[in-house]
This record gives C-alpha cells, structure tokens and sequence, in this order.
C-alpha cells in the first residue's frame, strides 16, 4: 500500500526523478538531498500553506527556510504575483544556490517555477504539486509561466524542476470539483497515447472518484509515465509533446472567454477534448464522451458566440503562420497535430450558420 | 575597408554568427535570412529609432515589420518596460514564429532578449548593437534581463540570439561618453585575457577615441572574439565566464549606490576594475590605470560609505554561500575567480577604518 515510484524524466543534464508515494511528506522521503545550497524559499498559497507547510518544513531541517503564501486562484496568475516572488527572494538575500519549493497546485507550480527560471538567470526548483491536475501533468515537464490578459501562459519559460514529489496524501484535502478536474487530463492521457490506460480508466472512474488509493496512484503514475516519454522526447515542444495539447486550443479558449478561474482548467479542458474529438471525426466519440461524463465533467462548452471562439483562437499559440492548427485524434489512444481538418465542421462547433 | 567580419558562437544548435562591418543596416548584409517567420518586431529607444529604424526596416522588406520605442536609459530597464514590449506582441498578434529585433544599445538588447525569452516561452530574436558597449558586450553571450530596484540584473534569462549585427556606421552618432564607457569592457577583455590585445589599446587608444574606424572595427572585432570563445567554453556561467565579470562586483554596487544611470554602466566597471586589480595587488596596476584614465574614464569611485557599499556588494550575484567572491588578475591578462583575497585590503578600498 505504501510503495514509493520513482520515474525518471531523462532529459540529459537536466534529468530529474518524479517520486509518488503516500506519506513522504510525513517523513518517508528526505527532500533536502534536493535542496543544494543553505536556503530555500517555499512558495505555497493560502489554501495549501496551513495544511501542508509545516510538514513540509519539519522535512528541510538544517535549512534556512523562508516561504511566501499567494492569493490562490487563476486569477492571479499574473506577472505582478510572479515579482512579489522575486521581491520575497530579494528581500531574503536569496542568491544563486538558493532553491525554490513549489508546494500547490499548478498556479503556484507554474508561478514559482517561472520565478526560479528568471531569478538571477536560474535558480534550482522542486514541485510539490498537491491537486490531481498538478501531479498529473503541470508539475512535470518544465513548462512555468504566467498569464497576459489577452492570453493563457503567454509569458513563460522551459525551466525543469531537480525533483517532483508527489504525496498522494494530499488529496485527502482535495475538493471533489478540483478532483475531477484533474481526472480531466488523466482521461486526456488515455486518448491520446495509451488505449489500454483509456480502457482502465473506463472501468475504474468510480473508484477514483471515490478516492480509492490504489486507483488514484496507478492513475497518477501511469499519467506521470507518458508525460514523462513525451516530454523527454521533445522537450521544448517542437513536434510531438504538442499533442499534450489535445483539448487545450479549444479549453483555453473557453477559459479566456469566461474570464479565468471560472471554469477551472481542467473542466475546460473536458469539454474542449470532446470539441477536438469530435472535429476529428472519430467513431468511438462516445465512448469518451461517457468517460467525461462519467468522471462528472462538462461535455458541452459554455454559451460562446462564433465570433468569440475565433478571436480567442486567434490568440492561441498553437497557430503557425496564421493557420490554426489543432491536436485531433487518429483514432482513440492515438493524436495528431495538424492543419487539415474539416473547415465546415469546425464552423458547426464553434455555432457559426453553415 | 568595407570589409565584413564574421564571427562564430559556437554553442550547438544555438550557435550564431556575428557579423561586424560598415554600411550593413544600409543593405550590405540580408537580415531578413534571418528572420524565420513572416513577422516581425523591432524594439528600440526614442533615442536611436529616430536614426536608424527606416535603414533596418528597409532591409527588412516583405516582412510585416511592427516597431516599439521604450523610453532611453538604465532606470527603464524593469519589469514594467519588459511588459510594454510583451504587450505590444500580444496586440499584434506576434505567434512563435515571430522574431524580435533589438535595435539599440544595451538597455534595449537586455529587455528585448529578454521578452524574447519569455514571449510563449521563447521566440526568436537577433541583436543590432548601435553602441560600442553593447557591441563589444552585452549583446553577445545570451544574457537578457531586467533590474530589480535592489540589484542590478537580478531577473533575466540566458536566450540566445539567432544573430548579432554590428553596423559600425552607427557609431558615428554615439556620443563620446557613451563611446568612453564602451571602451572600459574593450579594455577589460584585454586586462582578464589577453595582453597582447591589452598592448595593442595602450597603442591606439586615441585612435580609438577619436573614432578611426579601423581601430574601432579591430577592437570591436577582437571583443566579440575573446567573448565568444570564453561564452562557448561556459555558456551558463557555471565556472570560467564569470571572468567577464571582472570589474563587475565594485561596478554593480557603484551603480546601485548612485542610481542606475547616475553613472555610465562601463564608467562604473572602469573604476571597479581599478579597485579589482588593487585589490588583486598586480604588480602592472599603474599600467591598467593609465590607459583607464587615456580613455577618459574614471579611476576613482564616486564617496560610498563602507558600509554602502558592504550592502550593496552583498546582493551581488557572484557570492556563493554568504561568502564574497571576486574576479581578480592573476596578472595583467589573466583573471581568476576567488575568495581568496586580503581582506584587510579590501577593507581599505571599502574606506574601512583599519
């Protein structure tokens, strides 16, 4: 029941291990073999801190440890809560072998991580994501960034974390919408790469709605391990990592559209994956539709007029050359990024008059 | 006299050329080969854009060229000038192809490259350097960035031009300061790795002064050489480029203590490497002194109080686990990086009572 798994992400110089287990805040791993210079600043926020931070600090003895607690939500990830990190690490003296923690969801993983690529050019940072979405997917892979008013993670950098560690515990405290939400880029794995871990998923949706342990660490590490290949293949997303992408031009677009943080991501997500799949043409979209379904996610999108879908898009950074591009399905378990799609059913999708 | 140099950064796939002659803005040299995407953004100074943005832009046809001017000066190298330039990119539209062109010196080159870095998580970008400290400096080796209020490059990142374009015609419009400050870093790379090229300044430095564009073209040219060859052997700074920063410690806190553009960054540096070299205790001081004082910089820094500059030093990047580290001479043409030092010395240059 307590087993630890260790993946690596092998990506030369920058390899790092994602190590997944039950209590390892509580003790059962030693993260400061992660923490190489004197001091580290824990970024967290005001959701996480008061239940994991002291955990977590009683785990970094020998340390001179600072944190910082952000306003949680979308909303905020800004660049303005990305320099009140800075101005924490200028105010601490922090310097170069300082080392940044992580300890959230992916607002805080995505914030902190982009603060330690542009402090002093680069400093060291580990993720302790603690919500579904976080562990299965931003928390691993480099990808930090904040959000511009016109735009999601328009101002970012690639900067790999030295460790991921992700406590199952954690979820004990999940609520069951940001839960869901993450199961949304879990079924998102299954689609893209790994019909077997779909049809698992399929059979297994319950127990981890339920919390079924088991179920919630095969899922995390199976999540983890397809990351993981994709991302060691292709780092900086010049070719394939971008169908990690699936769901996400149409789901970024929704978010823009409500206004960040009312949908959460990984509902826009859900409903963008079946947008996608659907343009794809694909024969078993109702076998995902009934999985989104079935994990308590949206398979509609909310009400966007045409007009607005397509300025949204307009902005997504997926297009090259000015033509949009999408993620779409071969065929459940198998992704493709390209250019030729139906034009007459995308204009359907998006409630345009034929 | 119109001939062109080219020289190599060696550094795998972000390898790049920099190219260095006269008349290139006017058409001598095809930029747009080197603009990937149909699109582009020059950013420049209302200084600088007045003079040269119409002879770029004209070398740049067929492409959609959108332009913008930050104000002129170190105290708008910040977060919120980065910002102007970030959101100009998402109003026009700017995508991953598009490539952003810095045309100006320093200032502009740091937070252009750096909004480069950070647009999507990195887009494209080459340098035009039009002044001589920017040429033979910052604009090659990848170091983009921004000043914190309380430290002197502290948020950046390491991004790499695609090119660096040295017109030396546009030396012609810089003022003497300007040109004075620039000859400090020219001086520099001979006193940290080359005495021969040191030598060679002793020799030319009024021809230098008085703008003989050989010389310049010679100084520029082995600048960008010595340069390249110690960034290609430690692109990240992890060991032997922190040479470059020879003069640095003393300058930064010069800089910080008075306001950035109080003085010149390079008059700055000039004095630092005298208090560098003293504290260094080389026999060849008065020689580096000298020519310092030939090229009509300063020899003395501005009154600091000891315990200024103590604070202001402490912030530097170049301390490693609270313990001060400086880039001292060897000799006159080779420089070390160490802890090691006198420390009663230091004190006495610091203005400490003994």
């Amino acid at each position: 029941m307590s087993t630890t798994h260790r993946i690596e992400v092998d990506l030369g110089e920058r390899s790092y291990p994602i190590v997944i287990g039950r209590g390892l805040l509580g003790g059962n791993f030693d993260i400061a073999n992660y923490v190489q210079g004197d001091d580290c600043l824990v970024v967290s926020n005001d959701t996480v801190a008061p239940l994991y931070l002291e955990r977590l600090r009683a785990n970094l003895t020998g340390r001179d440890v600072a944190s910082i607690s952000l306003p949680d939500g979308e909303s905020f990830k800004t660049l303005a809560t990305m320099q009140m990190v800075l101005d924490e690490l200028v105010r601490g003296g922090a310097n170069r072998d300082t080392t940044i923690v992580a300890l959230g969801g992916g607002v805080v993983g995505d914030i902190a991580g982009f603060a330690a690529a542009c402090y002093m050019r680069g400093v060291s940072f580990i993720q302790v994501p603690t919500t579904l979405l976080a562990q299965v997917d931003s928390s691993v892979g480099g990808k930090t960034g904040v959000n511009h008013e016109q735009g999601k993670n328009l101002i970012g950098a690639f900067h790999q974390p030295r460790l991921v560690l992700i406590d199952t515990d954690t979820l004990d405290t999940l609520d069951e919408r940001e839960l869901r939400a993450g199961l949304a880029e879990v079924i998102k794995y299954g689609a893209i790469c790994d019909p077997a871990f779909f049809a698992w998923l399929e059979e297994n949706i319950q127990a981890l709605l339920g919390k079924d342990p088991d179920a919630l660490a095969h899922a995390i590490r199976r999540s983890c391990e397809l990351k993981a290949e994709v991302v060691a293949d292709d780092e900086r997303e010049t070719g394939r990592r971008a169908i990690l992408n699936f769901g996400h031009t149409f789901g970024h677009a929704i978010e823009r559209c409500q206004g960040y943080g009312e949908w959460l991501h990984g509902e826009a997500v859900a409903a963008g994956m079946l947008m996608a799949a659907e343009l794809s043409g694909i024969d078993e979209l109702e076998r995902l539709r009934n999985l989104v379904a079935a994990a308590g996610l949206p398979v509609e999108p909310p009400p966007i007029s045409p007009a607005d879908w397509l300025a949204a898009m307009g902005m997504d950074k997926k297009i090259q050359r000015k033509k949009l591009r999408f993620v779409l399905l071969e065929k459940l378990g198998e992704a493709v990024t390209t250019s030729d799609y139906d034009e007459a059913r995308l204009q359907r999708l998006l409630g345009s008059p034929a």
